[in-house]
């Protein structure tokens, strides 16, 4: 079913029936009615996505994208490309703040190599790139419109064969040095926003490259001048093979009726992406942090949604997933586990002042 | 050692010495310095609660005070007194959002009696009631000094046995219909902010009914006005015996050296009163959601903390904890087994580079 167009028209909505049942049940919670805030949210997005009202997390796992990107022959990161190599191999040995975090989650990770400047060699390590990076964005188109699909189609293999496999929560991470610059580039286009608005300096960035990463993602931008309401062009011609990937995962997550979390800007990036493709993706998408990188607000509210952490996080990798995961979990534990007023044997006197106060 | 003064007064700093130990090896690991935002504050504040670098939860355990107010009299609450004491009873059938939000943390709670105004009978409930619940402090004091004291003694003793028991990571809730007037009262005498600041209309109140809470706070605190440069003053006059209680776990856990988590706006105005009594607190606290109650953000800044989740929840219980626990999880995880650029075998030249994205 890798097939790019079957997937975006094949997104059905939300089940608004178990989406109502849900609500019934959670009204009746021993509790006031909303006080548990987002986790009802969350419960009743769930019952919306599964049509079931009690769900079950089997296994969780978050995607990670990893690939190289041409912008980076402009300096724009003070980190060397080789970084990108180095820190996918070290997650298979288990190291990087991805690895850590899942395992205290009880989540698994899946790691692809879509367009990894090098070849690393690591069991495990999901072979699918694209090319060894895309090209320099400044110059001309990151990559083909046939290559971008392509890169979307691989996140859409590796998300089916995770659902094959019995995956029912997933998580989106990238790894690729340079990819805020083309997040930001993203992120402009669509919402016409500057690049004070949307570009982060990071920790390291002088105020002098800094200045220079700013020009840089302008002149991407007008160089190749891509069509904001077409997202594939946007994402060819100023995006990179990490993001299509993921783009990829939110599209097929949503067609298999999975809920999938957004870590921080750059998946957020794919994740608007693929809500332009289709709006109904949206409501299988769950955020996860505040990313620290600036753009992070604005492409959150282009979304319509807003993060459930504030922990000034800016690692990328997938990191907000895996703690997300427990929040979604413990959302579940309430529609499932908590009793209502009837079993809670409230008084029918007191049932309806308790659930006002 | 359940002496009052010997408590508020033995508790010491942290150990910088540790601290200084822990943000090396955190700024070493492979991630950009900072990267991790607020995990790493917290792996590093617990090396200076506990000395070491290296953590390990071993038990954790939200204390629940559940008790009665006496201005419930004058109608600040939509639920009948009588819920503080079926909600209580109902914490021992499973059934409450503290209770399956524990489970799924795989932490335990304890619950206490300690001016619940009816008797329950249930095995496993602490028994240490100081009275039937507080007066009306809308007439007079809620309670005498002398049973403030008792009472933030009951809270010590609690936390003590479950320090020796091993717990070492802690939370605090209550149950207590009323208690968001007695915490909007104890923070409108601690900051000087008006009752349009600290009071909530919960979801239930109508405009009318809500403009006579604030009445009755502002009332209570004219006719007790109590001394707001005297802690024990503002909880003896205008608090109840669960903010007492959990006062009494806030400087308990800093005396032992337990990190303790703040739930939402009630256990907050307790953490704010242990931290008045001694600002040595404030390094043994850790916050968990923003409450959707709207003195929350006055309180929080009145400690100077900010909470991790903005999740809008005001259903107190705890509820909070068991979801910071798993951050916290995530912050130990970050430090003890996320690899150092050495061991990550990141080339000496490109050390500098990454640590500086």
């Amino acid at each position: 079913m890798n097939n790019f167009k079957a997937v975006v028209e094949g997104i059905k909505p939300l089940d608004k029936k178990a989406m109502e049942e849900a609500k019934v049940r959670m009204d009746n919670l021993i509790k006031p009615i909303g006080s548990l805030g987002r986790l009802e949210d969350i419960a009743i997005q769930l019952a919306g996505i599964t049509g079931r009202v009690k769900n079950k997390i089997g296994k969780k796992c978050t995607i990670v994208m990893s690939a190289d990107n041409g912008v980076m022959d402009e300096g724009v990161s003070a980190a060397p490309q080789i970084v990108t190599l180095i820190q996918t191999g070290n997650m298979f040995k288990e190291i990087c703040g991805i690895n850590v975090l899942s395992k205290v989650a009880g989540a698994d990770i899946r790691v692809v190599d879509i367009g990894i400047n090098g070849d690393l060699d690591c069991p495990g390590l999901i072979q699918r790139k694209i090319r060894k990076g895309t090209s320099n964005m400044a110059k001309g188109p990151a990559m083909s419109r046939d290559e971008a699909i392509k890169a979307i189609e691989v996140g859409m293999e590796v998300t089916d064969q995770l659902v094959k496999e019995g995956y029912n929560l997933l998580g989106t991470g990238e790894m690729g040095i340079g990819n805020t610059s083309t997040s930001s580039a993203m992120l402009m286009c669509y919402t016409g926003c500057t690049a004070e608005v949307a570009v982060g300096k990071g920790a390291g960035l002088t105020e002098e490259d800094f200045t220079k990463k700013k020009r840089i993602i302008e002149q991407a931008i007008r160089v190749n001048n891509p069509d904001p309401h077409d997202p594939i062009d946007v994402l060819a011609k100023v995006g990179g093979f990490d993001i299509a990937g993921l783009v990829g995962c939110f599209l097929a997550a949503a067609y298999h009726r999975v809920p999938i979390v957004i870590d921080g800007f750059i998946s957020g990036i794919a994740a608007l992406t693929a809500y332009k493709l289709n709006p109904m993706v949206k409501g299988y998408l769950i955020p996860s942090h505040a990313s620290a990188e600036p753009g992070y607000d604005t492409m959150i509210k282009e979304i319509g949604l807003a993060p459930i952490f504030h922990l000034r996080m800016r690692l990328g990798e997938g990191t907000g997933c895996p703690l997300a995961f427990n929040v979604i979990e413990g959302a579940i534990a309430v529609i499932n586990n908590m009793a209502t007023f009837e079993e809670g044997e409230i008084a029918s006197e007191t049932l309806v002042d308790i659930r006002e106060e």
